[in-house]
């Protein structure tokens, strides 16, 4: 029925002929941005990732948070604030929702109160996305949620490289006696082989930590760590560099934790920590790493109700998604 | 791809053989209620309307707001507050998303910054669905959009009888010499032929006017009043009574503005009034309509910028869309 | 130079052979309401009293509160949300800037850090006002400003018979040692002699108290009490008839404090009590005091940085303060 | 040491002779309220239950929340907002702190993410405190701790009669497969016998269900069921002789959920329903309940990143807490 | 009448013989900066242009804003947080309110709804004050408006050499088919002939664009700019010293788009982009410019709605106008 | 008793024979962090200074300020933000509660409305502590505060040589004819010769003042100043080399105004200007101090009603107190 109006419309598939991919966003210039269902950037919800390059899934949870929870409402957040992405990125120069297709295919089921039940739930609904060969963009969610991710991508790819900006290494053991927490992710991934530390670089640790054994884990891991203290001494090129050299060959992953930023610019973060980055200290760093491919990406612990008013937290996370798209975009050119 | 999640999985259309509507939200117990991209109450976003009861359909648009603006962002607030809604209305004892085939069809185009243009895209994207038979359910945006509704009903079922629950009768004329702006729509609705004011009863109206001559418009123009401080002396039944011998045989149209609602109820809105109804008064005012047949409803001026942190406002407007629905049901049972 | 614009040409006096008080707000239908530097109303600011039936003052001072302060702000809060109130009280029936002349006199000089010297400024600013025949409507600031309004009002008209709406009764005494904060206005009064007890009548007391004899220090003192959990029972008329028969003949002096009003009505205050009136019955229980003569009002106690993003309690207050204004009105009718 | 400041001086212990409880705030006429660290009404800390008469006892713990989460901060929200309660009851007529001796024994032990374990923690802690004849109010946290309150004061008292107000009658079943979230805890008490439904009266409920039969299940189980839109319809007192007739003989305990109050008095909770109390209501039948021998008491579901600026639903809450410290003066007088 | 107070006393004009502008603010300290009606920096409100050398001036204008409204309160948001301004510039080295003489003209007439017809009522009421020799400082308002304070600038001196800190360009052209909006202001201005951009430098654009081709309009129409990533690595002093190169001699204007700050520093804005600078990177921007003679500034897109508790927007734009008068002074000198 | 749960086991005192300081919180991994009540860093209470290396005291007080208040629930504020404070400082490689026996001994009395009683109050409460050998740092409260705290160093220690990171000078006069308030305590502490200026470096002015002669005053008063824009010119250790250097031998204080960060990254105070440091850039000057060994600190000015929902300001605060401790640890060593 040609007159119907609003979702069916704005949000059609490619039109045969047309050079754009087949899942993007409506124009902004003629469909006001604040207009539409707000899937991120208001791109298309098909019902299956034939077609798609990217996929962008919401993990709606937040039980595994040991201060500030509301990251479940992450996803709805960083949908929001996304509807202000133009499709074209004006500093890496690189047509974004103009070459890649991108498709938001909603929700992960999640099982609230149940850390490691839900963590296989993700891991079992991701992989066939994965092995499907689309890349995968998950928005958090507490940072637990990114070993289900790193489960699904290991399945496929096998362990991974992981490049981790953070305010934390995720790398403690029990809290109360709990396994799975969003302080563990990453020890458990070790655990689980899904991770290659040989191929791994952390950065931008800060903040206080319960003894002065923590600082060493990581390393004793295999790890490599940039601590935030001398992430901010290294140009956006410096640290890519690093990372090159680090990750070598192989598949890759990447974790974004908007805590890495300071509370200023992401006052709305379950564990926040005094003194880290700028937003865009955070995005030029993420833009020098031009010319990597990852398998996966993820972008966690955007807590909407700690949030200020303007909602800087989520227009920076939504931000940090875009650049993690154009990555794709250019690894792929 | 049977696997594939999220999305469209849980908004998934009706299995055969299934005892349940065509479109019907996810069912909370299983699937978190904050989880989903945000449309109505979960509901499905098809793209006709073939097999839907209810259209709900967002109307983002304030630009003809004189005091606070912000309802350009309402459905999306009222969207996200929908999801709190359980199936069954306890107090109808009614079924509404068992019964009801209730789909989300997205925004309408609308031009910002072009009040007129506007009117005229809400009424010609409205009018096929109407005509499809389906009822709509519209979420403002400021209340200047109720007269392209009105327009689209209109054109399908002639001049409606109007219910409108509102702390102002919005039949002023000009507003810095221009006709179109949120004050203003039943009056160019009157001279459009839009509305049967002998079938019309507009009740809640409260606050400062210009002039005394301002109370008397309404009747003038062959309206039926109830202010506010006489609303609230009569029962809810009282209230149905007095509509219900109002508006006798004929199509009906609903109006619902947030301001009827006390700045404590509802401060997220544009012309908020001291000394309003509170929210379980305006519900029981709206469930003792039961049995009266609407071809269309709307609840407008939820602005989210002015909201508190609880989102009182959009979750007494969900609530107030969500007993709409109930009546619907009840209407068609 | 007639064509400049702004502040000068919107605010401006009355035209001769205009039939409107000298000095009232502009006209909200052509000068948008949010427009104009925010006098309260919108009303203009002239030199002197000369031509002006009641002033507008603000007192911004919040020095003498013992919870949450901010009530310095409580002044440029309600000038804020004053901008809404059109000309006609639709309720009282009665022009309000039609007929009365209004001016916003600024605020008056206080001293932060310095409770008894500040009474003393409040005072000797006020009573060449009062005396020059204006009457007055003071923004608070805390409660404890009224004992310099009391004095300014006493001084020219004799002691004056109270009608208070407040959640407390503000006769203490001492607050670690000091004799001079917002719990002990009246008593200070008293003892100054500026007010009549036999002709004042307290309402709306509620909350804990410090012990059974804070109970019963007003009527000690010879004032009239009705508690809130008892005003409640009463209808406006009810509680005006009280009023009425115990101020009898003389001056007048009204207060109202917001913080009579339920924490949900008025978030942003100093001393929250749970449990208060709605604004909805405030605003009936203030307009049944029409015909009543007061020679001075204030509205105290609004802490904007405590109230809402929709400034619920701003909004309450502003509106108060027009039924003030719109008891002047019908008393000199 | 005498000099030494603070915590110590002011919170300090009996004095010898001195008629007043061993464990009371200190005074706010000398210390001022928002002095001190923030203890329930800043009562003292004492290491045992010796000599209290009632301990309040916080349970920061939100894992078990369906909607939105933050309970975890209610017990620290309502402590901040205890600070304003004066110790004489001034509708009840009693002295609260004047004659009770209360203590507030901290945060009782919980693990995050562990749903059922905390349960079992919250038992044991309370047991013996419960066990040396003090009774306690716990301050949630999200309502499945009341399962471990019941629990501890059925193994000491055996099954308790229950008084619940809340909009929820909190007995579903399971919750995307889990047994212990905030929707299930009268059920599970009702399966681990430690309350009696045949002396239990539940008030409040309101909202939309999942089905019809939800409204059938508590009667189903034997409790007596007072839905909102009758509750309201109902004077304190009429509310009160029902509670005693259905209540009987034996020992008892009283929850309350703010969530029985409407979003506009209580928006800072985890599961808000439209058209709920007001704050004065629900403080009406509380106070309505005065003779009634309660063993426990909670006020739970203090959200408070979503409360307003003006903290309304923590000042209730607290509010709610000081009327069933007077519920217990009164009972033992 | 010597003894009234208030706004009249505060806010005097210069007295005869005394060495000081004719319009400056009160001294704070005397008068505390959070008394007097909020007029910017509690500047005078003269009725004409005689004896001012800078005139400020609202204009509470946001129909052309294509995301977050709110903007017609920033004239208000703005004047509030001015009053902190003292008024001695400690960096620049030069007095400001003590050379300058600065009024506040209170706002500039709009018509909500309609931008076109704005913009060319502030052409109209701006220019007489323009032509009287004036420097004026408008306070936005959307960014539109911009196009109505360069006709009247250009109407008195010729085409102006623009200075445009901003996150966008603004030069695009039709957004829903609408001409005038907050995107196009000078792509209008240039092809009215009202800018030259041979003269002209926009620096801070950042941010997604909708097509590569975006970033070459600016260039195509003749404009120089320095984008956000580039402004960055500039001192001020170099890129000063790019803008004395560009501008050369003739009329000049600058106009300061808040949203040229991060999110963090300015969330109060209507289309926030991630990554900008820190609002002492622009201060410093700004302060660099000293010794270029403006006929008129503006600072706009402050949107309070969006703003932080602690309005660090409002506050930031305030500073930024501070400078600009500075600006003023120091040319002037 | 040994089964009594809750503050007094979590708090413990020291197990004998247990390598770790008297007074420590309890361990984070086992006692989430959000439990408890919120003492600083959750740290005991005891009752007197005997085996307390540094005491924590709160300052609530706000009556001297001269803008926005709300420092009197500073305290309240830091210490909620305190809780994530893990043990050991990862920068400085340094135990902080493993090593140092931290105790928070509540709030101090003080006197709202009178400034100068309450300097006298604070003074006559710390002496006895400061002079049993414990260092103190103060949580503000508005920074008059730090007068009475200067004073009670100085009488145990001589003048001190004051280290001052601050917006402003404070060394101002008079304010509204009132001697004691926030921008003049080093100016009284000078004229009470409680400092010694030749040993003293402020740092971080910035922001408008009221005359030239005011850049002049603290030089006049033989105080080094580094003012904002030099400051932010310097790395950590130059700064520090210039500290080390002025402050030679002899007894210090260092005071820290949370104004010195600019709004963004402190929203919540009273007195803010545009443009000042960045929280990791002030972290990193407290921390270059290391070695240098102090008597008495405080952290001041930290306003919670215009803090963000985040809290970015008490988070930043507590961090800065943490690293205060953490200088004393390192100066101890």
């Amino acid at each position: 029925m040609e007159t119907v109006t609003g979702f069916a419309r704005w949000y059609g598939r490619r039109v045969p002929g047309e050079d754009r991919p087949r899942y993007a966003p409506p124009d902004g210039r003629t469909a006001p941005r604040y207009s539409g269902i707000k899937t991120f950037a208001r791109c298309p919800t098909p019902l299956d990732p034939e077609g798609v390059d990217v996929a962008v899934l919401g993990i709606p949870f937040d039980t595994a948070t040991t201060n500030r929870p509301g990251a479940r409402f992450g996803p709805e957040a960083v949908r929001s604030a996304s509807i202000a992405l133009r499709p074209y990125n004006s500093v890496q120069r690189a047509p974004v929702f103009g070459r890649l297709s991108v498709a938001d295919f909603g929700d992960l089921q999640v099982t609230p109160g149940n850390a490691e039940k839900t963590v296989g739930q993700i891991a079992a609904q991701l992989e066939p996305i994965v092995r499907a060969g689309v890349r995968t963009l998950c928005l958090g969610g507490d940072h637990l949620v990114v070993l289900g991710e790193l489960r699904a991508h290991a399945a496929v790819h096998g362990p991974v490289g992981l490049v981790l900006l953070d305010a934390h290494a995720d790398v403690w053991d029990l809290y109360c006696g709990e396994r799975y927490y969003h302080g563990s992710p990453f020890r458990r991934a070790l655990e689980e082989g899904l991770v290659d530390p040989a191929r791994s670089l952390l950065a931008g640790m800060r903040g206080p930590v319960y003894e002065a054994s923590d600082l060493d884990v990581p390393g004793d891991f295999g790890f490599q760590v940039i601590r935030g203290e001398e992430l901010v001494t290294l140009r956006p090129e410096e640290y890519a560099a690093q990372v090159r050299e680090r990750v070598g060959e192989g598949p890759l992953f990447l974790s974004f934790d908007v805590d890495v930023l300071d509370p200023a610019f992401a006052p709305g973060t379950g564990t926040p920590e005094a003194g880290g980055l700028t937003t865009r200290e955070a995005l030029g760093y993420v833009r020098a790493l031009r010319g990597l491919r990852f398998s996966g990406f993820d972008v966690v612990e955007v807590s909407p109700p700690y949030d200020g008013p303007g909602q800087p937290t989520a227009i920076a996370a939504a931000n940090v998604a875009y650049e993690l798209l154009t990555l794709d975009v250019l690894a792929h050119a």
